[in-house]
């Protein structure tokens, strides 16, 4: 059986490196043809079956300018990463750091996979059915059209291969539901996305429509994308905080409150997604995955065993067909 | 003293006309310097001192297209009431009709202030700490950064004046905190807004924080601002209904929450943005308000409450001096 090889920057995250080696351990007692390639300092873990350290001393910090610090630290745990991918030595990549840095390092060291126009980060947000994936969530901040419909085709991908799926469901993020609503983004992009037919285009999904879990995969551009994703944090925090004053305004209601707890923690554990594993860069000629900032050992072994999972169903692949499908489509339109 | 005339929409909204007529009535008994104009059919209300019906027999849909409805009927109930403003026999209207149509009559009838680009929909939103103002929550989708500093004075004055929040603190909606972060629009639109003197820039807001109530006046395109205003709507309710979830696998903590039932009303009651009045339509020519489609006459009598301050602060003639000052101000910097 072929080995999986993943390689982990063990320098990025909040909690690194003692997560990150903690979470390496744990994926490959689960996933037994792995292999991870550990990129970070001396000395912070003990070579074992499976688990290779590769020393490196330098470490990109969140407020670096990305470019620039990819640039200027190629021997930087994350970059080293990347490259292992980029020279075969690695399939996949997962890195808790910077993620403009790994954006940047993705797409500069790592490159495209051919005739993707931009990468785009997804990220899995829960909701009340079930969870679904929003894509582009901050890499590309300004967009055209067929950006959009390419990072709907990669984002069924995804929920096909890795999440299982069938026949995923695509919305457009935009303020009507009707085709001739929206700016001269979403109107042009919704034209095309009706065109094609590489995936299942739901129409347009209305901002109050979001949450419902009636689509799979969510796209909009990436400062759409971002504005949703980080407002979604927000507000779920302003919220919880709002109810929170009400409870402490009666003891009654304190009282209520504590017995309630058990339905508060499994509610916040139903809204964390952080530990639903990393957001996938998709587009991007390897399986790259970006986990939170914050991750625990639990949180880097599950992004481990996403990029596992990425490598395993032969995402970059069908991704590469995809994009090739609908540029042939696009052709022959052209040339009738 | 001089009479204020305002021009009432009583065919617009769920509820018309009932709610709009007993709406007037309790406007007119709270405001005694105020006269109500009713624009609606035959028969809808008995004359009353300061009432007065203007009869009207079209009346435009929420399902028509905005622009060819304002154009084909005339005589409706909105463009009539629209058209007394424009005419000078009110100061201000109000409508609970379509937001489309709305926006299109008060553009093509009503006119522009002199000097500005686009006029804005602005909406209140509670936060934790205090409610503030998004502009422009869906009048124009495509913008361009002189819009935008437009709508951050526009939004600036409204609050000063309305709601009387001394110096507002205005915050431009953006992925990043960082002067350099953003899309085109952002990027340009932060320069220009910190170039200006006319209000307070207090700098990129981030989407996470825009429900910590630390901005008064928060400035997007129409395209953001909608996908915020809408996606608060259904994030609230996924979040509530997530939370039901949770409670009612138990019975203690469906009884603790029978418990906490008044703490969840008065939570429910500081979320309820629509009983705040409505969304004043700011750069047209005249005080005009958009109450929320489902109003009630509670609802009806705070929107015309809010024309009526709109007309007796003199926010209108305070708007055309801001447009003014920052028009002169650039002219300053190109020739130097």
């Amino acid at each position: 059986m072929p080995e999986i090889v993943i390689a982990l920057d063990a320098m990025g995250g909040d909690n690194a490196p003692g997560a990150a080696v903690e979470g390496a351990i744990a994926a490959l007692e689960e996933w037994k043809d792995a292999r991870v390639l550990l990129f970070g300092q001396k000395g912070i873990a003990e070579p074992r079956e499976r688990l290779e350290l590769v020393e490196t001393t330098e470490v990109i910090t969140n407020d670096e300018a990305p470019m620039l610090a990819v640039r200027k630290k190629p021997g930087s745990s994350m970059v080293s990463a990347i490259l292992a991918v980029k020279e075969g030595r690695a399939q996949a990549m997962v890195s808790a750091g910077s993620t403009g840095a790994l954006l940047a390092s993705g797409m500069v060291r790592l490159g495209r996979i051919p005739g993707v126009e931009r990468p785009a980060l997804a990220t899995i947000i829960p909701s009340r059915k079930r969870p679904f994936l929003l894509i582009d969530s901050g890499a590309n901040v300004d967009c055209l059209p067929k950006y959009l419909v390419q990072f709907g085709m990669m984002g069924s991908v995804y929920m096909h291969r890795i999440l299982g799926v069938d026949q995923p469901r695509v919305g457009l993020v935009n303020i009507g539901a009707e085709a001739e609503k929206g700016n001269q983004l979403t109107k042009e992009t919704h034209k095309l996305m009706c065109a094609q037919e590489q995936f299942c285009f739901a129409g347009n999904v209305e901002a109050r429509d979001i949450p419902s879990g009636d689509f799979d995969v969510v796209v909009a551009d990436g400062f759409a994308g971002n504005l949703i994703l980080k407002y979604t944090e927000g507000l779920a925090q302003a919220l919880v905080g709002m109810l929170k004053d009400e409870i402490q305004s009666s003891r009654k209601s304190m009282l209520g409150a504590a017995m309630m707890k058990d339905a508060f923690q499994s509610f916040r554990s139903r809204m964390d997604y952080e530990e639903q594993g990393g957001a996938p860069l998709l587009g991007v000629n390897g399986a790259v995955v970006k986990a939170h900032g914050s991750s625990s050992a639990r949180a880097f072994k599950n992004a481990i065993g996403q990029a596992y999972r990425m490598v395993k169903t032969g995402m970059v692949a069908e991704i590469e067909k995809g994009v090739r499908e609908i540029a042939q489509a696009e052709k022959k339109e052209e040339t009738p």
